[in-house]
Order: C-alpha cells, then sequence, then structure tokens
C-alpha cells in the first residue's frame, strides 16, 4: 500500500496553491529545518559521549523523515512495529531493532525481511520467547539475533539487572538453541515523568549502570554481548557520560512536543510538527474560539495534564508559529476543538473571526502524527514545498 | 485512495486462516451480529417514537457498516467530515449532512459533491458562515441547504435557542442571500456526562424542547423549517417523546463502548467491537500482564476514568469475548499494554501465557476505530468472515 518511492509520490500530491494558509483543515505541518537541527544537536551531543545513534522511527513513520534522522540510507534504526520494518526495509534501510517483545507468531515476519537481507533484530525477556526464537531459527536455519530487554526502572519489561541467573539462562537458550545472543537493550520509560536536570541526569546514569550491569554478566558468563542499547528523548538529552553503552536510542526528540517541553527535553520554539486549524466558530460569552480540530486531528493525548503547566489538548499559535500568550485547546470533541485561555490567565482572547487560521502544537508528537497519513511541509517563507507520506498500522 | 467497491476488496483480502487466532495482532474485530442488533433495537425505539433516523457515519466510517445502519443505501446519514462525505458518496449515499460548522474555505469541496447530485447540507451558526454559504449558492447557482446549528445545553456549538434575533437573521440571510434554511440541528453532547436514565429523558426532553422553540420561531418569522434534528446516543437511547422533532441521529450506539455502557445507553455484552491482542510478557512480581496493544492500537481515551467504574484503556475478555473478571488494561505506552487487575478486586489474575489472545472492550469506539484501517468481521464461530476496510483523514 505505500509508494517505494515516497519523493515521487510527494511531488504529485502537492497542492495547486502552495501557502500553507490554503490547505484543507485540520492537517499536520512539518518544519523541517526545525526537524534538522533538533537532529543535529542530538547527533553532536551523542558524538560527545562516543556512542552510535539509533534514531527510533516510530514517532515520524516517514521515510523522509528517517533520512534525516539516521547516519546512513541503511540505518542503523528502531521501530514499534513489523509494519514500519517492512516500510522502511522498502526504502532502503537495512539494520533495524524491532522494539516490541517479540511475540511467537510474528517470527514468520521478521525471518521474511531477514530473508531478503534486512538485518533484523528482536527482543524478548522470557524463556517462552527463546525458546520459540530458537526455534524459529533451527527451521530457517538463520541465527535471528536477540537482544536481551533489561528493566532500567521498573516502567514495564525487562529482566531485572540484577537477576544473573534469568538473564545467563536466557542467552545459553538462545545460544545454544541456534540464535544469536547480540547484547541487551533498556528503556528508561520512567524518565518521561521527571523535569528536573538533576533527576533526568540520574535516570540515565541509573539506565546506563543497569545496561553495563546485564552486559557484564552475560560476559562473566561467557556470552557474547556487543551490543549495549540504551534510550530514551529524556535520558538520550540529559545523559553525562554512556561509558560501557554502544547505542543511544531516540526518537520523538526530533519533532518534539508540548509534554517533552514539560520536562525540558525540548524547547517550545524547537517543536517542528503543528496541527493547522479553523476557526468555525464562537461562544463569545464563554470566552470560547471553536476551531475544525478535535480530538480526532490532534489525538487523545493529554500527558500534560500530569505536569507543571496543563497544555490541554495543545497550546495554540498564530500562522508563523509564535504561540498567543496561554491560548490552549481547553476542551476537543471528535472533529471540534474549543480554544479558550488558560484558568487564571491576564492575557487577552485574540481576535480571530470565522475562517482564521491557527496552528495547535501537540502533546504527544507520536499520538498526533499517528491521526494522519502525511505531512506538509514547509519552508521558512512558510509555503508547502513537499508532502511526505507516514503510515501508521501493523 | 478508497475502493468504491468495498465487498470485493474485502474478499481478496481475506487471511488464508480464517480463525480469529491466526490474525496478526494488534487489530480490530467486529461483531457483525451485535450491530445488526444494536441497529435493530435503535431503529425499533425511533420508529415507536415516530421519528426518521439518521445514523451518524463517523464512528464505522466503513460502507459495510453504513448499509447497516441506513434505511436506504442512499440513506439518509450524518457525516463528521467532508472526507467521510466524499468516500459515503462514491459507496451510493446521497443524502447527507456534514455535521461540524462550515468553514468558509470547505464550501468549494461541498459545492464540488453536490454537483455529482449528492444531497450535502451543512450547519453553521454565524453571520459570517450565512454570508459565505449565500454568497456561494449564488456563485454556484445551487440553494445550497443550511440548518442552523441550536445549542441544546451549553455543550459546544449553536445559537441559544432563545434567541430569536438571531435565529430570524440567519434564516432570513441564508434564504433572502440564495442558499436554502432546511432547519435547525441539535447534539445534547452534555448527556454523555450522565448515568442516571431520569437525568438521561430530562437531557433528551431539554434537547427536544430546545429544537422545538428554534424551530417555531423561525416558522413564526415566515421562514421554512422542515427538518428538525436531534441527537446523541445516550438521547437517542432515552428519549420518551420527540413530538415536534423530525430526526434522530446517532451513531457510536452501533458499536457500543466501555464509556457507554458506563452511561448506560448500551450493555457491555452489546459492545461489537473490541481489539485482539497477544501476550508478549509478564512481571509476576507486579501482577502484570503485558500485551502488543498499547494506546496506538486502543487509542488515548480515557473516557471512563471520570465514570464511576474507571475501565483503563478498556476490559480484558478471553477469545470469545467473555470479560475475565476485574482484569483492565491499567496502563499503556504506545505499543505494549500493560494488562492487570483492577485495584481492590477479588479476583484472581488469570493464567495467560506468551502467546494468549485476548479482546479488549474500548473505551470509546470513535477513538479506538480510528487508529486502525479495517475491521475484521467475525461470524458466530469465531472465524473472519469478511476485512470491512474504513476510513480516516479529512
Amino acid at each position: 500500500m505505500q509508494s517505494n518511492e515516497p519523493d515521487h509520490a510527494a511531488r504529485s500530491d502537492l497542492p495547486a496553491d502552495p501557502r500553507r494558509d490554503a490547505l484543507q483543515t485540520p492537517c499536520l505541518l512539518l518544519d523541517a529545518a526545525k526537524v534538522r537541527a533538533n537532529v543535529d544537536r542530538m547527533r553532536a551531543h551523542l558524538t560527545g559521549l562516543g556512542v552510535a545513534f539509533r534514531p527510533h522511527l516510530k514517532t515520524a513513520k516517514s521515510l523522509d523523515v528517517a533520512r534525516i534522522a539516521m547516519t546512513a540510507p541503511e540505518g542503523p534504526a528502531m521501530v514499534s512495529t513489523l509494519r514500519e520494518a517492512e516500510y522502511f526495509a522498502e526504502g532502503g534501510v537495512r539494520d533495524m531493532i524491532y522494539g516490541v517483545g517479540i511475540a511467537p507468531a510474528k517470527l514468520a515476519r521478521v525471518s521474511a525481511l531477514r530473508a531478503r537481507g534486512i538485518d533484523l533484530a528482536v527482543i524478548l525477556d522470557s524463556p517462552e520467547q527463546a525458546e520459540a526464537v530458537a526455534a524459529q531459527a533451527r527451521t530457517t536455519g538463520d541465527a535471528l539475533p536477540v537482544l536481551i530487554e533489561v528493566d532500567a526502572d521498573g516502567h514495564r519489561s525487562g529482566v531485572a539487572p540484577g537477576d544473573a541467573a534469568a538473564l545467563v539462562a536466557l542467552g545459553r537458550g538462545l545460544t545454544e538453541g541456534g540464535a544469536a545472543l547480540r547484547g541487551v537493550l533498556l528503556h528508561a520509560g520512567d524518565s518521561y515523568a521527571l523535569s528536573d536536570p538533576e533527576a533526568l541526569a540520574a535516570a540515565a546514569e541509573a539506565e546506563r549502570r543497569a545496561a553495563v550491569t546485564a552486559a557484564d554478566t552475560l560476559r562473566g558468563a561467557g556470552l557474547p554481548c556487543p551490543v549495549v542499547s540504551v534510550g530514551s528523548t529524556p535520558t538520550a538529552r540529559f545523559a553525562r557520560d554512556l561509558t560501557g553503552v554502544t547505542e543511544m536510542r531516540a526518537g520523538v526528540f526530533m519533532f518534539g512536543d508540548l509534554y517533552q517541553a514539560g520536562t525540558g527535553a525540548v524547547a517550545v520554539e524547537d517543536i517542528a510538527l503543528s496541527v493547522l486549524a479553523t476557526v468555525i466558530g464562537h461562544q463569545r460569552a464563554k470566552g470560547w474560539i471553536i476551531v475544525d480540530a478535535g480530538w480526532m486531528a490532534l489525538s487523545r493525548d493529554r500527558g500534560t495534564a500530569k505536569q507543571a503547566v496543563d497544555q490541554g489538548y495543545g497550546l495554540v499559535c498564530d500562522l508563523s508559529g509564535r504561540p498567543y500568550p496561554d491560548l490552549i485547546v481547553a476542551d476537543a470533541n471528535q472533529e471540534h476543538g474549543i480554544v479558550a485561555l488558560r484558568r487564571g490567565a491576564k492575557a487577552a482572547l485574540p481576535d480571530l473571526p470565522v475562517g482564521s487560521r491557527i496552528r495547535i502544537l501537540p502533546n504527544h508528537a507520536c499520538a498526533t502524527g499517528a491521526q494522519h497519513d502525511r505531512y506538509h511541509v514547509l519552508d521558512e517563507g512558510g509555503r508547502v514545498s513537499a508532502i511526505w507520506p507516514r503510515i501508521n498500522g501493523w
């Protein structure tokens, strides 16, 4: 269903009128210069720390964005679905890790990609999964590469880093069973709840230490562990020392969003993604401006509700991308957004007659992006210079 | 991009193995027999109340589901985006209302559909919109039909039902400007927050009364008002008398969801939509079962958090669709769901080894459906009897 030649698809799809205010709303706008700057900054930081960078493509799900983020057209890259792995493989990416614990029923798709020469690795944290992967390796004669998922912070999945018995049993089961043990992989997911730079640096150090502990355990048992992979946008941003780590993964930083801004990992002015919307009405007595971007265009993500500054369903900006003081999408129905001043705001409601256009910065770039099938890429003059398709699904 | 022949597309797309547990996860399952029963029940109720039924197609966004819900292949039907209007027009639907206040820049697409013989009506609540619609009517020579949106309950948009001056000014502006005034339209959106049957019946009566007041005002000023359209799933379900109303709209009731079950508008056993997921791990010390359906498959909708029973990101059922006692998706990341017992539950965690399949009932059918591009339709034996495509976007 996806084109193998997104650049051609994009060109033929360009609107006749390239002004951003001529687009049908709601739609996604992407500031490619900001994406490039966000990637450059992350790359320089990680180069300084001496680790490789494996961008996570789950936020963008776009080959055009992947080509900006990756260090080479072949990768490395990280994906969150096999659909992404198949799509990016079509686009020439060859070094990928599928970052969700492998389900045995998905191994046939993994093997089909590997048979095409794609170096796709899987992750797991249980003996049942290790047995299934080893059986698949023996059946196909392909030593499937595996990273053992290690739990950095109690966030979700993974073997406890201090559970040497479990780690070594998994490693032996894999290598003796016919699979290839490629290393360990961790994700400090709890770091998303932090905002203090010192606490974030400590989370990055805890992630590093857990990774190195697990890797040392495997190596001490005579098992291979060439890859020590860690990552999350906050820990990537705030890590100060990555001794013992071989690669860092991060994805949402490419676009940035209000949630990441709330953690301090990105600045609001660096957020590259926004939703273009049109004013369709007013309830003046209530101070409401009604726009045609509801939760279908913005997503139901309310992540900033837990942060110091609640951004509602998004922060409202003018067409140039400058935030109106204290103006947020205070509530959302399926196709309606209710724009209003933040509670207690001193600013006045801007004059936005019916037909006016606004841009809305998202709470969560991964969730907002997933509501759309393309990015309208803006050049510095505010013209639509390209349309970059994106995928969804599994 | 969409097939005009979804039945053919569906047949060619059927999986080689029709057992539901052979599907790749996560994916959407749809119990078509439940959809038919939900529609039959609503139709009988509305026939008894003497009003026409205009199903809202924004939940399903599928021509196959629309054909079950509509009283005739041509409609009437309600849509939430012009993309839906275009897709359903391709599929033969001819009588539609676009239920989001019209933005002037969208009128060209409305006129293009009308030029193809589609009776597409728009809604509005401001003089600016009325002027734009009237100008479009004069330019195209097509008397664009308009319903004035009236505010039933302070939920969102609409003219206050008692604001006779505003109603008559809009009506005159439209008819004298060259458009056609077709009537009034209301949506009692605040009814979604209710759960007491008496309060819901009162909300339905308030919606009816506001509609009739506005219609009487227009007629009293010598203006036409043939259509008096009201609707929401809760008020459709709990209305006892609809005197003066000509049509009722509702959509989410076709599938049902946990939020609607929390309001009492549907029963949990009537929910037709679920997400099929696979167990990919455990954190046994925490009582967590990790599955491969995260918020990307379930949506970020947490509507039941505000209700008496918080269902997390969804209620977990076995493969036959029977809920496990007190088992919910307690938390979700992008591609991971954390299944756990509800706080304070007395039930034991079921034994679900890696590779087990579960079904998850959604908080909000509109939001969960939107994360997918197809329905896997189950027959009564649990086999996949069809794949029904669905659309997204604007």
